[in-house]
């Protein structure tokens, strides 16, 4: 018996900000495991508030003092697509994205001044275990984009290091987690690595005179969704409201998402 | 009558996703109302969340299509304390402020190329409305920080624009917003309007030759404690007994905040 309370408006499929808390609890643990990232590269708007969720599980301990824990340093870039920016416009036909704010060559390559003390702090990229966050993968584009960017310049500034700078700096790698992944047609084309890759046998490139660069990128969604409409709490006007029809559409097992990440339980062997 | 599951380990105030939700929800019109921000500086790793929920009630017309509502652009800096770097080393005396991640020349004066189709994307901070981001007013120490460097450099750009562009930038204006602020003694400055500013009377200061910089801040708290530990539902490993001992304090009247800011109701006057 269901009253007319009972009912949801659309398709959409809702998610409240405790169950997205959740979930990048639960795939931080298996983003842990598989590559424990030394710094976060959050893409703005989408990615702002995963990555602050997600690097309050990813903490180490420090060098400085082991007894310590110490965040993951997250830096930000933004992004449009064109689609998002002038939908009326004859020249803007979808596909384009725009870097409203990126990394400059320091932030990459780290900065240098204020030595030791800065653990974590203004490290930059280069020889690190990137992370790239975003809450959706939708088309794919926004993240091609990114990665294939982020790939260049930091191709671009090891090739600038000496060589024996660049001999002496670890393989850079490259993943990306995203709370989302809707099943669809991508656009965009990441080259994600197969199940199985760790970074013990994930393959380098070193193409361009040992930069050791992964040749692809790990992926990690913390939630598989059909090709439908997700509305993000952070989103709402009326977080209530939103609150309310989520757990409606949940009693009633309508626009549920189809799989959940989970981190391999030490008993699952 | 409480049971021993009434009762809460500590002092702490602890807040919800909802409650901040809601807190920014109700600040933002006071916001709207009195500053209408043309763009968000979020300071990371705190103001990430606050900022990106802030956008959503900051919408404003397009003026491609003024049917259509944009989202105001957010930047993002990344600042620590050199106390939360490395408490343990003797040079390191908790005053000073580390930029991990700062806007350089060209995200502050603004990205010409791709034209009229990137409304408040890549335009840059000068002749705007900047709205500063971040968690909690605390110290004060990294606000201060924050708004000193960025009107440092607004104005060093503005300086370097022709004679002629400077004459037809708008004044350049500084809000700061944060969701909680802290009654306690600031060790950090600023040059808060008194009440009852509004960008109609803002003294404007243009000793440089017509930059036309607002002499002090606007600022805005959506709500004000006492000088208690705030824990904030971002950084929590548990949010769901989180949000259980939030409930507890509020039902027993212990731990909570001393005032909410509201927008001014129509009917009030």
């Amino acid at each position: 018996m269901t009253s007319s309370s009972d009912t949801v408006p659309d398709d959409h499929y809702r998610i409240t900000y405790e169950e997205v808390h959740v979930h990048i609890c639960n795939a931080a643990r298996k983003i842990k495991q598989d590559f424990d990232p030394d710094v976060i590269l959050a893409i703005a708007g989408g990615g702002l508030f995963p990555a602050r969720v997600l690097r309050t599980f990813l903490k180490r301990p420090s060098r400085l003092d082991p007894t310590k824990l110490r965040n993951v340093p997250i830096n930000v870039v933004s992004l449009a697509l064109y689609e998002e920016i002038a939908n009326s416009s004859a020249g803007a036909l979808g596909r384009e994205v725009l870097r409203t704010q990126w990394l400059d060559a320091k932030a990459i390559r780290g900065q240098k001044e204020g030595g030791a003390a800065e653990e974590g702090k203004g490290e930059g990229l280069l020889g690190k275990r990137i992370l790239i966050v975003d809450e959706v993968d939708d088309s794919r584009t926004t993240l091609q984009y990114a990665y294939n960017e982020l790939l260049k310049d930091v191709r671009k500034e090891i090739k600038s290091l000496s060589p024996q700078e660049r001999a002496a700096l670890p393989p850079t790698r490259f993943g990306i987690f995203v709370v989302n992944n809707k099943l669809r047609q991508k656009r965009g084309v990441l080259p994600i690595y197969p199940e199985g890759t760790s970074t013990e046998n994930e393959p380098l490139d070193d193409a361009q005179d040992g930069d050791k660069v992964g040749k692809g990128c790990f992926y990690w969604a913390a939630e598989t969704t059909g090709d439908v409409w997700i509305d993000y709490p952070w989103e709402q006007d009326d977080i209530i409201e939103h609150n309310r029809l989520a757990a409606v559409a949940k009693k009633l097992g309508v626009n549920q998402p189809v799989g959940v990440l989970q981190a391999a339980a030490s008993a699952s062997a």
